[in-house]
């Protein structure tokens, strides 16, 4: 199998710069080779998160999940720099998706396969990780989706 | 105090087999001596969880606390399998409870107790956990409840 | 920089006593030189939280964020019991905060900022930590805030 970062070029995958530490928190914190990542929601355009609203209501299941799968290649950004590279991530270890969630929407863990199925994409088996997916009230900035990751790293 | 394996049996409890990873996540993934488990919902009947609907409202409080346990039987059929046995369980560390609630139900602490009273009930002093519960809009497949556990298992 | 401890007179925090286990789960977990604290809830006064309610229709943002700040207080005072006195903290490594949140009320990473900033006002560089922030349905006894911290002791 190829390598994550030759994995991220054959999808056609750029990783955005890391975000840097303005506030009182920052992007990851690591404790022995756990890292626990910051919440991710989708990329800013024009201001605001690319995807907003509830998943079920002004957005439909399929844009949600894309959604869920631009959070998670926020993520990644700061993984590699917590990493050192995205190559040394070790194993993708829990996934919490929080999905905005209009009432009678039940669809969160098909939503959560838009971060699932790409970070098996490209970790492979090392890409598989724990989960929960639930539907959440309201999210910062009126995103549909946060992405919440703890990895390993290797040593 | 019986070992958990005794315990189960003296309440008359029997795992389900452990469920096997079908999607992009996995039951469980192990972390050292710690493991993180996905998120667990009731067991399905007839193709859709056994409890569904939000606490407050489908399903009262009690109803709820009896999905929380049926939940937490279901996680500790895949502690078991990552553990190599629960008696391999040395410790309960983490649990977070979500409840789908209708708006003006506030006893997710008490829903929460079906999960928390089994696993001290089981464990004894080991059982006892650090805890979140939280109210939440959905869960996936209309479940009630949702719980997501962290343990560490002996070396 | 002054030692937590100092920070705390300095900014005229006293922490409560910490709470004494009285149910099936506790208020921290220690593995390794993590602990997991329990979700902590704003302080009852008269029988019920100082703030209830949701963000954004019963408590307005900046109340909001003073209930976080509150039970940041409230998860010192375990954390201080559970690494042998404040100073032994070594680090915040992870916080979630859930906010009740009414519809449309999208600010939920400034109600955390109330727990965010108080941890780095008392613990420096060594306070800023990872964070997830989500708006959620509804809290335990009608709380406005629930905070859940991770954090490492010094061995």
């Amino acid at each position: 199998m190829s390598k994550p970062s030759e994995r991220l070029k054959e999808l056609g995958i750029a990783l955005p710069p890391a975000p840097k530490p303005v506030a009182s928190y920052v992007p990851y914190v690591r404790h022995g080779n756990l890292v626990f990542l910051s919440g991710q929601i989708p990329p800013m355009q024009d201001g605001k998160p690319a995807y907003q609203g509830q998943a079920g209501f002004e957005q439909r299941l399929e844009d949600a999940r894309e959604a869920a799968k631009l959070c998670t290649i926020n993520a990644l950004s700061v993984a590699a720099d917590a990493a050192g590279g995205i190559d040394n991530i070790e194993r993708i270890v829990k996934v919490v998706v929080y999905v905005a969630s209009h009432e009678n929407f039940t669809g969160q863990h098909l939503v959560a396969n838009g971060c699932s199925d790409l970070l098996k994409d490209i970790f492979g088996e090392a890409g598989r990780h724990a989960r929960a997916a639930v539907g959440v009230a309201e999210l910062p900035l009126d995103s549909t989706v946060e992405v919440d990751i703890t990895l390993a790293v290797k040593t």
